[in-house]
């Protein structure tokens, strides 16, 4: 029985990269990337999906490197005539960006689900890999901030993150079912790994961990499941992940993300930075280069990952495994 | 009394150019500007409004005179992706044209009219005259061709207007109603003319005269109606006014055209080109010329149809008028 399935679970550009790399060393058809929905939102009548976006556009070689979040030779007509009009501009849409929004939402209204449009985007753009919204379902990202209850988006892009958070509730994820094709993975006897993402765990992850049936799943998945720490040395590679850990009163360090994950994980990958921490880590990480700036370190970061995974088959699973 | 309030019916492109002629001689405040929106559709889940775009655009010199259509500085990014992403792109939409239609359907969602979000745009884009559709009802024309009946932009943009044209047919007139301020402005004592711009008939006019109402309103008006004919040497300008003409059994002339509006018109301006045909036309028609293709001529045929208008006012309605 040959292990290489591999689920990843990821929100926007962070968790991207690392998809990235897994997509170099995976074969495409054994690699499922499930995204985040707690950041989808309605704006100027267009069902928005950044994560599921920013995933397509990474893994399709499409992803602005320069703005470091959506498309590549992006122009902005669109939003510079919009504003000309009196439009809502704080949230910026590319006029490239803006087609996937369009053509989303035209389909949705159409009767398609999320998950049928992410995938015939994926299949147009040449992106291998499958690229899943971790439910069809409605779950929304809401803040509760100093400034009182706040969307998602009106946290993150129209108030910059300023706001302190205290406590994070996703709107229909009682409801919400993981999309059924996940859940097979997750029971799939060929699943060699579930990677989750080095991404921000309230927002991006718990997100996904949130969608009703999702914890016992993983809990009940053979294989191992291996988190990659989003903070290197106390900070954020990037957002407010360091900021929002403090206002929810823990100390922002990879090991505080490990104990967060702790009844989810069998393996843990982190910083060589934060080899101090290490030995109050559990389960046992893995120190490792986290931070991607080149191709090459995000499929080597994939290895280290995987390999991680390797090594805790036995224990959870018992059975063989390809090297 | 001072006779200075001027209403225009207008289509598109060659209708615009009149309107913007107009603009350049009567004051702003007192220039209403009619838009057909019999072209209005529903495309990619948005509101298009082709005619009072290009009436909006002409009027604040942001009409793109290269392409002849669309606006100026445009881009075209989006088209490109939908495209890529199997959308549907016979109907082209351009960067900055598509913030309008996404702005107007945004707000039409939120309730406002047409007439509203048309006037706001306007104001915004710094546009003196008002540009008033028709109705704020839901018009639509309809094509009966040799490929069975067709939706307006189905029949002039997808398939380029090929199809031989039995019949027309425009959806909801019988319900819609005339804006109120067109309404009022026909009724206005200050009402120096009614101008029905050398658009074609058939597909820009006929859809405003169609609204319930609009002909009798025109006929009890008080002003000179006078029509300026889009046909010259037998041709239209642009578009397919004369082929139109032809499918419908008529001879494509400057004369025929005044024939079908023979029952709503005080004054008709034609082209010097067609100076035999004259003769025969009813009303007694004024020679000009008529082909607009500097800004000095669309300003010095708008002064020669408002002459006209006021040389059929005292037989229309007896009154002083302003030279």
């Amino acid at each position: 029985m040959s292990r290489e399935l591999v689920v990843a679970l990821s929100g926007g550009i962070g968790g991207a990269k690392l998809a990235l790399g897994l997509s170099r060393i995976v074969q495409p058809e054994n690699l499922l990337v499930v995204a985040n929905v707690g950041d989808d939102f309605e704006h100027l009548g267009l069902r928005i999906s950044p994560d599921a976006d920013t995933l397509m556009y990474t893994l399709a070689g499409l992803d602005n490197t320069k703005l470091g979040w959506g498309r590549r030779d992006e122009t902005w007509s669109f939003m510079e005539t919009l504003a000309s009009i009196g439009g809502e501009d704080w949230f910026r849409l590319g006029d490239r960006d803006l087609a996937v929004h369009i053509e989303r939402t035209r389909r949705l209204q159409g009767g398609e689900t999320l998950s049928a449009i992410a995938a015939d985007f994926c299949h147009r753009l040449g992106v291998g890999p499958r690229v899943l919204p971790a439910t069809d379902d409605r779950l929304r990202t809401r803040l509760r901030t100093d400034e009182g209850w706040l969307d998602f988006q009106d946290y993150f892009v129209r108030l910059q993150c300023r706001p302190a958070v205290r406590e994070l509730h996703f709107e229909g994820a009682e409801t919400a079912r993981p999309h059924p094709d996940l859940l097979a993975a997750l029971r799939d006897e060929r699943l060699r790994a579930v990677v989750i993402c080095p991404s921000n765990p309230f927002i991006s992850v718990e997100p996904i961990l949130a969608v009703a049936g999702m914890r016992q799943a993983l809990s009940a998945c053979a294989a191992p499941v291996v988190a990659v720490s989003p903070i290197i040395g106390g900070r954020a590679v990037k957002g407010p992940t360091a900021k929002m850990m403090r206002e929810l009163g823990m100390t922002p360090s990879a090991a505080a993300v490990a104990e967060r994950y702790r009844d989810l994980i069998d393996g843990y990958v982190m910083d060589m930075e934060d080899a101090e921490e290490a030995a109050r880590v559990r389960p046992k990480a893995t120190l490792a280069q986290t931070l991607m700036t080149s191709l090459a370190e995000r499929e080597e970061l994939a290895r280290v990952v995987l390999a991680a995974a390797d090594a805790h088959a036995y224990t959870k699973g018992g059975r063989d495994i390809v090297a």
